[in-house]
């Protein structure tokens, strides 16, 4: 039920409830400090430096960014510790920013081929300190990263030839994402292979002081000894395919898009003003429809348009009247904070600011 | 083959070409004054001033809003005449807003319900112009409007009794979009639905100046005797869903997304820098992979991921390297323009501006 009064709400807009993201961010760091292991939570889901600044004082020991675009944003807003955890190509514009970043904060950067490597070190030129890189592995995604350790022992020595600093290994175990019983085996995945490449590189002369996992799904199972670090991302927001997944509680869903219902053509049916230009088109396998409604749990988001979305709900139980407010929680909440200018703060069914969302669209 | 230099692609970026933008104006404007049914070309797709001021210089009527914050932009620059195609609630904040737009430029709204109506009416109180409505039928979309002539009458009724300006009726045939040989279906089923309501209003003594059909595969199918008003949106960028649809030719595709090799996990397998959160995940069921490479028209995009795009190519021909540029055009145009602050405007191989989108996130 949508206790904010309706005059906040020009809807479609993004809420996020600040009482769950600080429980959601103490949780987890707690959580594991328990295990010695460090916590670098990914930017890419909340996108406000805000949250960031809640995860660093939490005890955070950095950021993690998906693309120069956003570490650029956290050096903007003095944020000093930022690892872009992609294989970036610094051609292009991106030579020069990536140039800059790397005076201003303590950045490392994501490798993955000796080609990336060589224009990473032709970027920074002859800069007083190296490039710190980490060698990304394929933990059984298969999106990128060195197959095995002997290829990222490979990058690894080109990167060092380059003149680059190897500090580390990282994977994502994304196929955590598969479904329900995934995450174990990812979780399992993530720690072997990056053992694995931390002891050949060790082997091949590296001193590689990190070993970096991450994923919502696998943040505590693969918090094993030898992986120091771990950049879970949605776990500050959350969203449905983590309640589906087994790996958020509904208590820790903190971030839901209110929508208006603007007619309702039928029995059962009724559209709201939050389409694919606020909900995206983000729907694993294993969900149905294009957002979950708490409080219409069997309601279903049968097709988004770019501003409708055409729900259906069982007909002969409660139908919300055409002008009401429904909470829509995202499938995927990442792309979605991405869609909006700025999010609604409430504590509760208070608000109590709106923050601009820092590194909307900076997708480069 | 991308001509561009280098210098200019801060990837992933959208590229949009200005001569077939202009080309593609022209020939509808010119076909449907052939016929004498008016443009009103949506904003939706393009989102950029510059573009609406070609359509409208080239003859278009005026244009068409898929929301109260498009509008708003179109009436910040100076654009007078927008019909927002959409069953506005006129709660909360946006009671406000509409009235503000109502008094500063010619907006007519759709409506398909009798609450929507008595809402808009209370949201522009006793202005001296009453609000210019138009009634939304379902053409067989079975999204929003009114199921058939006698349900129009009711909501035109209803919102005559409010004080509103009752001036035509509107459809979209979206079902059109269900594939290649839906689109003269779904152009008899606008005509059809949208004569028969015209003279049911009639009949109850509106005077109705506007049938006004509208999406860019029954564009010309549409354009029918009794027909007013055509709505097209997509036609001006067009994307790789209107060329699979037959309602696009090749050299009539506008827009793209340059994207940089980031890594080549293995053979025919390779890793561009867009992802979902540049291209979406906007998929219709008769399209393999999350976009079109044209200059590798075999090539796949299996998997989008936010930042990543993960692309299969025949293992035996050729391969881009790393760090190689490439275009891709979009599945779905209108929610990829949404996701960029700025479109590189190009004639041929030249860049030649860089533009705003201006209407990028307004969404409510």
């Amino acid at each position: 039920v949508v206790k904010i009064p309706a005059a906040h709400l020009d809807t479609p807009c993004l809420v996020i409830d600040l009482d769950v993201v600080e429980r959601n961010v103490r949780r987890l760091q707690a959580e594991l400090d328990g295990r010695g292991v460090a916590l670098r939570p990914h930017f890419k889901t909340h996108k406000l430096v805000p949250i960031a600044r809640l995860q660093l004082e939490a005890g955070a020991v950095g950021i993690t960014a998906g693309t120069l675009g956003e570490a650029e944003v956290l050096a903007e807003a003095g944020i000093h510790d930022v690892f872009v955890a992609y294989p970036v190509w610094a051609g292009g514009p991106k030579a020069d920013r990536l140039r800059d970043l790397h005076e201003r904060i303590r950045l490392s950067v994501g490798v993955d081929s000796a080609e990336g490597a060589r224009q990473l070190a032709r970027a920074v030129g002859g800069h007083r300190l190296p490039l710190r890189v980490l060698v990304e592995l394929d933990a059984g995604l298969h999106r990128t990263g060195a197959a095995d350790p002997a290829a990222a022992v490979e990058v690894a020595e080109a990167a060092r030839a380059a003149g680059l600093d190897v500090r580390g290994v990282f994977t994502h175990g994304g196929h955590a994402y598969a479904g329900r019983s995934a995450g174990a085996d990812a979780a399992g995945d993530e720690v072997t292979v990056l053992l694995a490449a931390r002891d050949a590189l060790a082997g091949a002369g590296f001193e590689i002081e990190t070993a970096s996992a991450g994923s919502t799904p696998t943040r505590m199972l693969s918090a094993q000894p030898g992986i120091t670090e771990i950049r879970a991302g949605t776990y500050v927001l959350n969203d449905r395919q983590q309640l589906m997944l087994g790996s958020a509680e509904p208590d820790e869903l903190a971030a839901w898009v209110a929508a208006t219902v603007v007619s309702r053509p039928g029995p059962g049916q009724m559209v709201i003003d939050a389409g694919a230009k606020s909900l995206t088109k983000d729907r694993a396998d294993y969900l149905e429809g294009f957002g979950l409604l708490p409080d219409h749990p069997d309601a279903v988001i049968q097709r988004v348009f770019d501003y409708h979305g055409a729900v259906s709900l069982p007909a002969e139980g409660p139908m919300p009247a055409i002008g009401d407010i429904v909470r829509v929680v995202p499938n995927h909440v990442c792309p979605v904070v991405d869609l909006f200018d700025t999010a609604l703060i409430v504590r509760g069914g208070d608000v109590v600011d709106r923050w601009p969302v820092d590194a909307r669209g900076r997708s480069g």
